[in-house]
């Protein structure tokens, strides 16, 4: 359905040409300043229109808010908001009465409502992410006052031009002997350096934001070269969220990562998620790969390396959560495709209109958003727990092995 | 929480180390013929201590079903069902009093909860999926009888070795030129022939549930190879699910893939999902990545290729659905670990008792269940909409080229 | 949280005094013609301003749709939709910045978010039900077209002005008989009747919504002493469903009293309900209030009488669902009341600005609007596991008494 | 569905004459200490076969813990329990595999699943009730534990008889006068004061449960004669919530007498619920009803009365919380019926076996445990946002008047 969380819970509305997108932000809490700009600074990010590299569809994308405020004040109430609709020419897309476009939701739409919205894919198109980047703003915002927590997403593949820190080790030909389990570099001091340090303005010094200089200007070619080509070209996004407090994360099923990993692979066109060293840790021995415990200068437990990303038994620790997202060239290109009708008649579509040759830049903030309403929803529910844990007399019956002292025990 | 599932909704409990682990089992279908023995199937292959590549642990596990059947034939309420937890051992862990053990979820529970299991992880241990597999038993039986689907997952990667068919293309040397675009080869045909072929019964010829020899034979020696030396390796399971229809998959936060990957990271030890064709996916241009329609025999629109998964705008397109699943090392090693003590004294950490050197054999029917228990809760909320919508007049003022009209119109 | 439903799924916002109030309506089945004038008509039912009766506040409530529908016809998408808060005049209710209310929102909203609107109540405005009556006239259409159902509300009482049809059996003094089991007329014969044939043209006919001329005509003069004296007035709303199929409702915790008992008491300033006999029918012997089964004329079963209400054991039985809201007297009085401001000192406040002397009214439509969403609701759940449950194969091994035959067999 | 709660969530399973009946419970706080017996007593108190007055079915129903405990302390994870069906005499309900019994719920269960348990109404078992005690017993321990709670339950009439204090006003001849508006007396002194003083004590001391001799003995006479006739009788059953916080309740849809009447009219054989001053305050003008702040000793702002019962705009205000519910004579009567079978027969239906000629006694714990269950849930959720809001820095842009100040502000 168009809802997603359990205390913090937005729920979306829009397709491509109606009179607007919008969503409902309920379990915002109380007393948080606010405003349209917190808000318009990320919509502004995900704006189709910046550049060579996304589509010229030029909507300005302005938000306006609608209730759950007063004086720039949060009251707790739903928050309502709406982006309306300003630039809507379905006329373009009339080869598309006719065909569904391959590997798009045409067809899939028709198969699943027996009926479909003129312009294709409905809800699939791409404006019904504003919502999320609203609400995910408004989480942003709460996050960053009440725990310092700070999001950062940037491009780390365009096709086959990998951000070096973050590449594959099976890139380097070390790692493709098969008997060799010491030649893993899966973190990188570069890329653990990144992922402590990266700000979204380093990220949006670069059209690609992709933070590396001649990586970020290959993959400006490789784009350019896809567009000029009537093709499209997929790649990946890597995201950080540092300071999220541990114990976060609902065993069994909402484990953090699930819940992650739900949230990404519901923006369009994600085909892949990966936490921590991913798939690639999966080539790496237990020994290797477990990230030992120290303590810290303040008495807490650290660990001394972050191959976990973050998150141990589905529950957060405290170190920082990183995670790296998969998406495909997109469907909609120009070039003249053989495919069939609805029909069933073969035929060659040649899809005319606007369409972004490579969507990864504009999914930083997509990404964002969604990260920010996972860590907001499970910070939530734990922190009632928390509360509620709190208030129980203490513990006296177990062993001092199975407990954490209550503050002031 | 413990609940997933909207109108097959599977409700969890149990530790390791308690009387049982059960599970409810809400919204199946009634009338289903259902006995003990088809869910006692897959909790055998679940079950620990089949070979030497697993835990010695012997449970046997047998089901107990509790109500919501009747003379073998469900009701429709509600089917309560435990396992008995008969070796239960508690003190084989007793280093893990001090010790929270590394990359475990013993840390990160005591951070959640303020309190922890004697046996460390609580929840995160492996028995717990013991209720998701009889829950899946019972959703596959429902899916073959009603529309002949068929799921069967095997093990694609252990360590580095990686069954052929399935590995990245990355690993050809080919496929390290940026500038090449044409030397994907993404889904090979014996990649495709295995999805469309492949059968429990293949699988199960092989300790490792990987159903290549060549391959099967390196894995096992990889895994003996963890296992004398006290450590653990991790791998990748590839799973198939055949004959689903099309229009599964709910916009916009619950696309099918999205419902997937949420499933998938809530099995224990997972870091990794894609589906289709994944990340690698991302790097071949959109031109080449499309599946173009073509009408078949029955006149029905299909694909000629299928990187997506069988998953268009996240709804299912009736095409094979296929996706990958990484799953880390163990945590649980016997060899000496240096790391901290909960106190965070450093020290030396060897942990007894049984473990498991690699996880991926076992997860098999996890991974089945799991998507059995998906496809189930979106089957039924899409014959909710299909049924809704067939009792309303016909649509006499949309274009045609909108609508699939009513059977007989 | 501002959402209600499982399929058919409804998320208000808005406040009494922010730009507009608004609606998400997800799960509408696709397919459905449906105009903005479907739902203008109730909202307008549900406007105040109507007469001498209601508040003078006129704000025409133009409802304005956003998504969802294209040429008419719903997408199966959600349903954005709002209405602007066009005279908002805040400055009316000065004095509750010092006082909260005697039984209003103020003080509550207040303890619950540590900050409330400066309106005072926040979402508990009666503004707020502009989303449900929306969301409901949605439904409605549906029911409508698809099963025929109809459901009709109608004013019951206005203090201690009863219907006499529907009036108490206690005020008959035959019924102070605490040894006389016989003297129960719960179910008049024109109460019966009324609740076959009662239409909305019937009940419009008299501002007070209660179709009965006399009765009308006193509660009229019971409205306007309370007007004339800066006072209140309670009432209750009597609904009939008819038309429901059989088989609605989902035990244990969803029966069909439990879904509509928590909609109707999430209505502002609802106090009780009781569905069927209801309370008086609790002092009703088992072996006059049982409804006994005799086969209609089609060959199947119905009951002689309906003290169930339509509902046996949490699930519709076919016959007309009937049940009983009591709303108590408005807590917004201009007569000056001795309370206590917010810092505990004691006045006396009287309050200015608009406010009905009587809800009932106007609580007509929002009844029928909460009706229609949980008949939606359970249907669309229901309609899910018949068909799920008739793709099964037949039953072969329980004795015929325990089954339904499926349709052809 | 069979769960109940957004997070403390239980989860039921059983029919009566299966293996056995049993919950999870999810979301409960961990570090309570938590036994068995604190279980077994509400447990034994729902037990029928304590009297005369209840069926003789006894079954002991001893709950066996299965997990989320250790050493007598929750771990937070899911509590699994189970009661075995011990007596389960299937044979005793032979005439109901003919004939579905009047206002049962036998037919309606096989309208809804096409099938039915040979028990006949499946879990409309009053049975099922033993999950939600067990839940609620364990509730009920935290919430007098960390907040001092009290949940007090008792029976308030039996048919006619009607306890005096809180007798409904029109009983009184006074009151049947439309135009006195000054002759209620719905919250009698005594009646507030049974409120706050009465105890699980005082009402255990009478096996009709009602905490008033001479009520209890004609309570006693009539389930007597209602036995005798081979008939049954309903009641009403009040509870009151002392001790609450303020501001539970979630606007819109949750608000708190909403979500309390969802619970109760959950409970089998309910058909009614009112809150405060309910039905018959609905007679009572504005200016009576509303009930005055004042400041009490420590500052706070509390009611001079308590019409509201606790609740005003949804949300809690820290008074008692008091309600009412009526329960149908039990529909299960062996005296004969004149009804048809299920193919439409005509004929006479006398049910043998073991059934309770009036319900309301055993009512009294599982009314106690779906109002545990609310509050805790409520708890939790307002926990949270509490929490939330405290972490924010201090509002400085709002009119004092808008906000509560922080501690240490």
């Amino acid at each position: 359905m168009s809802t997603f969380g359990t205390l913090f819970r937005v729920t979306t509305y829009g397709e491509s040409h109606c009179a607007s997108v919008g969503a409902i932000i309920d379990g915002c809490p109380p007393g948080l300043e606010l405003s349209a700009k917190d808000i318009q600074i990320q919509l502004s990010r995900r704006r189709p229109g910046q550049s060579d590299l996304t589509t010229p569809r030029d909507e300005k994308d302005l938000v306006q808010l609608q209730s759950g405020l007063e004086m720039g004040v949060t009251l707790g109430t739903p928050i309502g908001l709406l982006v309306k609709n300003e630039d809507q020419r379905p006329h373009d897309y009339s080869e598309t009465d006719l065909y569904p476009r391959p590997s798009h939701a045409d067809w899939t739409y028709l198969e699943k409502y027996g009926i479909k919205a003129s312009s294709g894919g409905g809800r699939s198109s791409a404006r019904e992410t504003i919502g999320r980047v609203a609400a995910g703003a408004i989480a942003e915002k709460y996050l960053k006052l009440a725990y310092g927590i700070e999001i950062v997403a940037f491009v780390s593949s365009v096709g086959k031009i990998h951000l070096p820190s973050t590449a594959l080790p099976s890139l380097t030909p070390g790692n493709l002997d098969e008997e060799d389990d010491t030649a893993q570099d899966a973190l990188s001091k570069d890329f653990v350096n990144l992922l402590s340090t990266i700000t979204r303005e380093d990220v949006d010094k670069y059209l690609t934001r992709c933070p590396h200089p001649e990586t970020s200007e290959k993959m400006t070619q490789r784009i350019l070269r896809a567009k000029s080509a009537h093709d499209s070209i997929g790649g990946t996004v890597t995201c950080v969220i540092r300071n999220v407090p541990s114990g976060l994360g609902e065993p069994v099923f909402d484990k953090f990562e699930a819940s992650l990993a739900h949230a990404m692979l519901s923006i369009p066109a994600t085909k892949a998620f990966e936490v921590g060293s991913g798939f690639k840790g999966t080539e790496v021995p237990g020994s290797q790969h477990n990230d030992p415990f120290v303590r810290d200068d303040s008495g807490r437990l650290r660990t001394t390396t972050n191959w976990s990303g973050g998150i141990q038994g589905g529950i957060t620790n405290g170190e920082h959560i990183y995670f790296r997202i998969g998406f495909k060239s997109p469907a909609t290109i120009s070039q003249a495709q053989e495919t069939a009708q609805y029909d069933g008649t073969p035929g060659s579509l040649a899809t005319r209109g606007r369409h972004d040759p490579c969507v990864v830049p504009r999914a930083v903030p997509i990404v964002e958003a969604m990260a920010a309403i996972v860590v907001m929803d499970q910070l939530l529910i734990q922190n009632s727990r928390k509360t509620a844990a709190s208030l129980l007399p203490p513990i006296t019956t177990l062993p001092p092995t199975m407990v954490i002292p209550k503050k002031g025990e």
